[in-house]
């Protein structure tokens, strides 16, 4: 067989395989941006959807400070020493624009990384959060046939990699800090109503008491928001991931709620297959006509006469429309 | 002549006699999503577009509470005062969800809403921030063409319609409170390199203390990220919209910015122009292929293999491709 990382069925049969260093390879080219291996990617893709549906994805959340890391490495090695296996993914459109990504630091989540049940993979670079969501939402199809029971995306705290994260788990999981809960920690609107679990952290020693304040103030404010699912109380936990507090009594709320909502979880898979199904539709409209041979020209022309000021945007749309579709 | 509100000429020629009634019938053409409604809008933007290049964009942010309709109030009366015309507009995108939508309030901006040279318009509805967004871009226009020296556009403090408004505006102002300068008053990241000019409201009776601190907090906030201009030095003023404290100063600085930074405006205006000719062309190929007569067959079809799990969203888009593209 070639082995090369090019072809899809050393790929496809190495995922099945749970093959860590080949899901890694098979992640970097769904990652690429080039045609060719987009190509290639959606064939493997499409040859590994229908192996696999039992995974749980989560999504965990949080503003910087808050113990992302910390906290998924403790959940992760909690579910491995339970016989799960586990992989970490991540969106982070900040690494945009410092080149760099989170978990990306070798020394983070250094004890999960090591176990065999573990596989932690650094944020997909991408020039846009949609492309990088996309490139994640791939990544967890592999990881699925790769027979992983849970992915725990790590998502940074920048309003709409949230929403972003709503496309591809399950689960959504938002860390805090005790304290400061009566200005509700500059939650972003539209945040709060995606909730299924909050996870008050670093409650150690003399914090225990604010936390508790924090934990009823939260507690209000999630009854002001409308429920996600009618079977489903949004918990509020107390704990502190340093300190492995909080982290089973999570994980059984976690199960509870996969238990409980499976139709919910259908439903809500059905609704991320269109979504990308339409995302990935207009994607490749827009690179299929951008590409045509004669494009780039006649862009270049109307570019030339919007900085002139001669035509509108809306005349210049119109006309490249009129040239490359019709 | 025809003087329905979708005859071309009749609009043209109201908006440049400055009629505001004929004006506020143009937005609502073009904020309509109807395609005809489209079509006749690119027109009359198009025939609009080279009349006037003077007028001034202030984009004016902060969260709720921060004071932002008194604030543009009082700096609009005073434009109005200085022999100014001046246009006020909104990018609401949470007027969405709840079908309300900021500057509704008729209650609101009373004193500048009787004035003879002032215009205000409510946010535009729309299913989506970008598309809201072009519709306040195509509104400047209109505004521009209209005589206006300065629009004011309010968005909310929602992260991503302070980044449209960058699209749409030639200076960024965003208010704030006195205190809580430590946590930076929750700003989100990439927000500060947008400002231009940040204003402490409310700065009144004993919060002036308190203000000075904030004020010096955010001087050196602002000092930690890239400038946007060499030219120019984010001011923070504080003072008080409602006591009309520091409005004078921030209405000098704001004329100081537009004489000192023609060619960097300029710039921008010209990426704004090609920002809204990508998204304009965009928008007309998916609106194009999703209206064809088999498109709609064809997407329930595919819809119906997603929900059962025998395709995935990538194989389903590449067929759709095929089948209605190619």
């Amino acid at each position: 067989m070639d082995m090369s990382w090019k072809n899809i069925d050393y790929l496809r049969q190495g995922i099945l395989n749970e093959d860590h260093l080949i899901l890694a390879r098979a992640i970097t080219l769904v990652e690429s941006t080039n045609p060719d291996d987009q190509k290639l990617s959606a064939a493997l893709l499409s040859s590994l959807q229908v192996v696999s549906k039992k995974c749980k994805r989560l999504a965990i959340s949080g503003s910087p400070g808050s113990g992302k890391s910390t906290f998924i490495e403790a959940l992760g090695i909690r579910l491995v020493d339970s016989g799960n296996k586990v992989a970490v993914l991540a969106i982070d459109p900040s690494s945009q624009k410092t080149k760099g990504s989170i978990l990306g630091d070798k020394t983070r989540m250094e004890q999960l990384g090591r176990m065999k049940n573990a596989f932690i993979r650094p944020s997909a670079a991408g020039n846009t959060l949609g492309g990088i969501a996309k490139a994640t939402y791939a990544s967890t199809i592999l990881c699925e046939a790769a027979g992983f029971d849970y992915i725990l995306i790590e998502t940074v705290g920048v309003g709409q990699s949230e929403i972003a994260a709503r496309y591809l788990s399950d689960f959504f999981i938002l860390l805090l800090l005790p304290g400061a809960g009566d200005d509700l920690q500059g939650i972003k609107k539209g945040i709060m109503e995606n909730i299924d679990l909050l996870f008050i952290n670093k409650v150690e020693n003399e914090l225990k008491a604010k936390a508790k304040e924090t934990q009823s103030s939260y507690k209000h404010a999630l009854h002001m928001v409308p429920k996600r699912s009618d079977d489903w109380e949004v918990p509020v936990i107390c704990g502190s991931a340093l300190e492995n507090s909080g982290i089973v009594e999570t994980i059984e709320l976690i199960e509870s709620y996969f238990a409980k909502n499976k139709i919910q979880i259908e439903t809500n898979k059905k609704g991320q297959a269109s979504y990308w199904f339409n995302y990935l539709f207009v994607e490749k409209l827009q690179s299929h006509f951008y590409n045509l041979p004669n494009t780039k020209g006649k862009i270049d022309e109307l570019n030339l006469q919007l900085n002139k000021g001669t035509i509108s945007a809306f005349e210049a749309s119109e006309e490249l429309f009129q040239e490359i579709v019709l």
